[in-house]
């Protein structure tokens, strides 16, 4: 039976979503929990692959496993074998050709920046810290530069293999928070590597005057990831919402 | 010449306010800047001592110094040399008759509950998480009888010297947040050892039914430490307001 679980993990405690050689992550730490309640090796596969540090409220990953313990009582179990730092919220049987990351139809994500002249303890590695005062009416002017279908090739870390850059941007606003806090919301189709933190680092040098909003539009069509701003660093960033059919 | 710095910290990153032999401290950390910025021992004394773990959205200390330094630079002169968990928001110059702690008139702390079945990894550290449902409505009508000047020697740790334990309540309340938070909020002219953190722990029992809010005024007149709840979670506790003239 295919199932898929609903989680989310604080991203600081992690080397990402992947598992890899020189650190501990996410993958990982689910992998393991599953073999120690399946007693079987059992592979899951993610919705999105998360950098060292990116945080997720809410993410899904699906696995395989022949087991007795009844639905409602998977979650539970495998959050027993799971750090605190990974919350198992749901586990649901899925169909044979559910996919975490191929049925997926969308995502959320937020960027938060601490828009203040002194760091804020409690937002350490939870957030960009931007000292400089920031514009939020022209960040939001330029954010709506983004809406829409475009290649996103300026946006998109240099060293990607992935050949369609093309996108749909569905929202992308900032808006005010609390304590000094803004959040940058985007929701694509699909994201290229590094794009919300490229989106996000150049709304910030609009926010700071070194962009014009008016300018966004030229950077997209340039397809020069050199024309955009730099790449945002990857505390702020969390995996907000998933969206499947 | 005497100043007074406002500062806030993350608690889960020291052994509390008070230098001790075998912790890293705020206050050992606040010393060692202001040594190093003045290039001489300079005490500091604090308006509160914080336990392990507990949070200080605001705090205030005091310490006296001989400089040239323009009063608007100490503070982000002090913050270069104070590790980035504890921020620096200002430093005033003040008579020389005020005291950090003496000159206090008030404090409202904070203590955060996390009530949902699951634990959110970005609360760890940060909050109380109980998992049984909590009754707010009773919890808020037990807050109530907490008002007023009592002794408080129900909601005192057990071991403390002090002989005055009469303390007067300006405010106790609980507040439905955001996320499954709950936030208890108490403003007093003063507070006993641990007696935020008793208070809290009742006010759980009161929310799972273990204790009545009816029940409260007995267990304040009784006296004893052994009627009220357990003493909760230094995690959920921030100092959030220090009052002055």
């Amino acid at each position: 039976m295919r199932y898929c679980a609903e989680i989310s993990y604080l991203g600081s405690a992690f080397c990402g979503w992947q598992v890899q050689p020189n650190g501990y992550t996410v993958q990982e730490a689910i992998g393991t929990a599953l073999q120690r309640l399946f007693h079987k090796k059992t592979d899951v596969t993610g919705c999105s692959r998360t950098d060292s540090g990116v945080h997720a409220r809410q993410y899904f990953c699906h696995f395989d496993a022949d087991t007795n313990l009844p639905v409602e009582r998977i979650a539970a179990a495998l959050q027993f074998y799971t750090p605190k730092e990974i919350a198992v919220l749901k586990v649901t049987p899925m169909a044979d050709d559910f996919h975490a990351r191929y049925s997926c139809t969308g995502k959320n994500y937020i960027y938060r920046l601490l828009n203040a002249p002194v760091q804020d303890p409690f937002e350490i590695g939870r957030a960009w810290w931007v000292k400089y005062a920031l514009d939020t009416e022209k960040m939001n002017e330029a954010a709506k530069a983004f809406l829409g279908t475009h290649d996103f090739s300026a946006f998109c870390a240099a060293n990607t293999s992935v050949e369609d850059k093309v996108r749909t941007i569905r929202e992308c606003a900032v808006k005010d928070c609390q304590n000094h806090t803004l959040e940058i919301s985007i929701t694509a189709d699909g994201f290229l590597y590094n794009m919300v933190r490229i989106i996000a680092g150049t709304l910030v040098s609009v926010g700071t005057n070194e962009i014009r909003a008016q300018d966004i539009p030229e950077i997209i069509e340039s397809k020069k990831r050199a024309y955009a701003g730099i790449t945002a660093p990857a505390c702020g960033l969390y995996l907000n919402k998933v969206y499947y059919n």
